[in-house]
């Protein structure tokens, strides 16, 4: 523990993901490449979004208890250091529920309705009219999870700079009406390279759209993917000239070749024509496999020892109640209400105020 | 505690009050009455709902706190016994919120705001379209509040039908998806004499119409109230017939007034003519000065003793807190997600499967 000490004096980062399925290259590349790098800079917070996943999954709450372990599985595969990252379970932390409920209060409706992040997702889902009141108040929960960890630094997509909006919202009206610094502004870190297209040229990589290569990908997986994965489908013949931009594979060569004049000599060759997609697809597979091998190695040696699994989520899990619960009486304590511990202050000071007293 | 253990097999009632101002006559009528014969035949629980005064309070949530243990305070005064009567906490209860935020996924938005209540509060109120998130959530609140002490029985006005309404719609929709009785479906119970009008003959009594007697009313406070108090207006002589429906002195004896035979012969010589609103204010008086004067004086003595009166709540908070607790991870267990205990059973269970473990 004495690496998380260290850390005590560096920004406070939270990031997270909701276990609904294990984590593919699309999350390595859009989010768990910078929090390899953060665990050097930062006091890292990684939060197994259980409770927020739910906002969408009620029906299914299986699919979120059976990811919880798979999610964590990947972050120590790909190298998140438990001595240096706190690895925490959401539903574990009550004192973000509670948080939540609070900040409710300080929210209007109309304010959660205009949420972009949230009219987009409300679309995509198809939600309508039917959307669940979790879904709608869950950027609330996120300005819950933020503060309670008193983060500064929040590694978001483009996409939601909404979150961080509302969050410095509610900051900023605790604030105001307790007048004083009780909580901290929260910064977006948006990542420089952004999100990694799915295989089949989509915006977006995710397992459900069957576009996906996870983090744990056999060979043959890896091998089958590449090969259906989306070129420039004008490019017929070898010697055709051919497109880089929107093609999949220099996209991904982009990501996971280090050999940076390599793949800027294939781009032009491929441009100019003469340059064949099987050429280029063998030099990406190869890339792929020996990114995936050892992190699935990795990943199955881990797995053989769940307890240990378990264990850094419990012990992370520990920690970040301590965190969360102090922020909470915070909060509570510069309010001026709740909590027994306040009746019980309220107490002592009728006391001392020569109330007579038992 | 022995009562409390009588109990055991007696139907759960939960009743609370929000602590916003100390409690009045219109309470002791409306709700109290009734909560004093509920301890000799249910497990009674009654909340001091401070979380969900927050929603309409959030920015005073210093007027909250104070309540507290005034609301408190008058529970005892009244005759409440904390030997037969949970006396907790809302905001000390985490398990609550946590139920909150997890209900919240199985209701939309939609059904919460046809809710006839909160249509009628938003009205009432004023918020238009800037309700309090906070606010238009609080029936999932209470139906998490009413789930989570297990009760089968709220006694409501009328006009919160809607509440129970919504409870049972989430107890059915858990209970189908889970495929057990996971939680009991619950009741209410509609107090037989309604509630009690101000002194202005409006409905509803409440402290900030400034027409309401509280239970620790000082005797000059009820001379004064009852001189005021609505009659009827066209009885303007003693000599006059009077009119006895929606005489607010009337009501009030019907309610405070044991000598029903000598109310009714009252009545009807007010209907004749010939009886002076004074005479009938004058016992009237005299009844509610007989009524609170013990209620004042125990809430003067318990008053003086505000470590008793912390402690009966500490300590009612405490069981709460176990019985809360116990229904939010009954619910869990059965949904079969979240919480570390479950991601270690998972664990446990991988292993006895044959998973290799460490």
């Amino acid at each position: 523990m004495s690496d998380l000490q260290a850390n005590a004096s560096r920004p406070v980062v939270l990031t997270g993901d909701r276990p609904t399925g294990p984590l593919h290259l699309g999350h390595y590349v859009g989010s768990l490449r910078t929090r390899l790098l953060l665990q050097d800079t930062h006091q890292q917070n990684i939060l197994v979004a259980d409770t927020q996943a739910m906002t969408d999954n009620a029906h299914d709450p299986d699919k979120v208890r059976r990811n919880v372990l798979e999610v964590a599985l990947d972050y120590l595969a790909v190298g998140i250091d438990p001595a240096r990252t706190t690895i925490c379970l959401q539903s574990a932390l009550p004192a973000l529920a509670e948080l939540t409920l609070l900040y409710l209060n300080f929210v209007t409706v109309s304010r959660l309705e205009r949420n972009p992040t949230i009219k987009d997702e409300i679309q995509a889902r198809g939600f309508g009219r039917d959307i669940p009141a979790g879904f709608l108040c869950y950027p609330v929960a996120q300005a819950a999870d933020i503060t309670g960890f008193r983060a500064t630094v929040v590694p978001v997509g483009e996409d939601q700079a909404p979150l961080i909006e509302q969050t410095n919202e509610i900051v900023r009206r605790l604030n105001r009406q307790t007048g004083i610094e009780l909580l901290p502004e929260v910064e977006a870190l948006i990542p420089t390279l952004g999100r990694l297209p799915g295989i089949d040229g989509k915006a977006k990589m995710s397992k459900s759209l069957g576009n996906a290569i996870s983090l744990a990908a056999s060979e043959d997986a890896i091998r089958a993917a590449v090969r259906q994965m989306y070129t420039d489908p004008n490019h017929l013949r070898a010697s055709d000239p051919g497109t880089v931009e929107g093609n999949v594979v220099f996209t991904y060569l982009d990501a996971f070749d280090d050999d940076v004049a390599e793949v800027e000599r294939l781009k032009a060759a491929y441009r100019a024509g003469g340059l064949g997609d099987m050429v280029v697809k063998r030099r990406l597979e190869e890339k792929l496999q020996a990114f995936v091998a050892p992190i699935r190695e990795r990943r199955e040696r881990l797995a053989a020892d769940l307890g240990y699994v378990v264990g850094v989520l419990a012990e992370g899990t520990e920690r970040a109640r301590a965190v969360t619960q102090a922020t909470l009486d915070a909060v509570r304590g510069a309010l001026g209400t709740f909590s027994l511990d306040s009746v019980r202050a309220l107490y002592a000071a009728a006391r001392s105020d020569g109330t007579p007293g038992a």
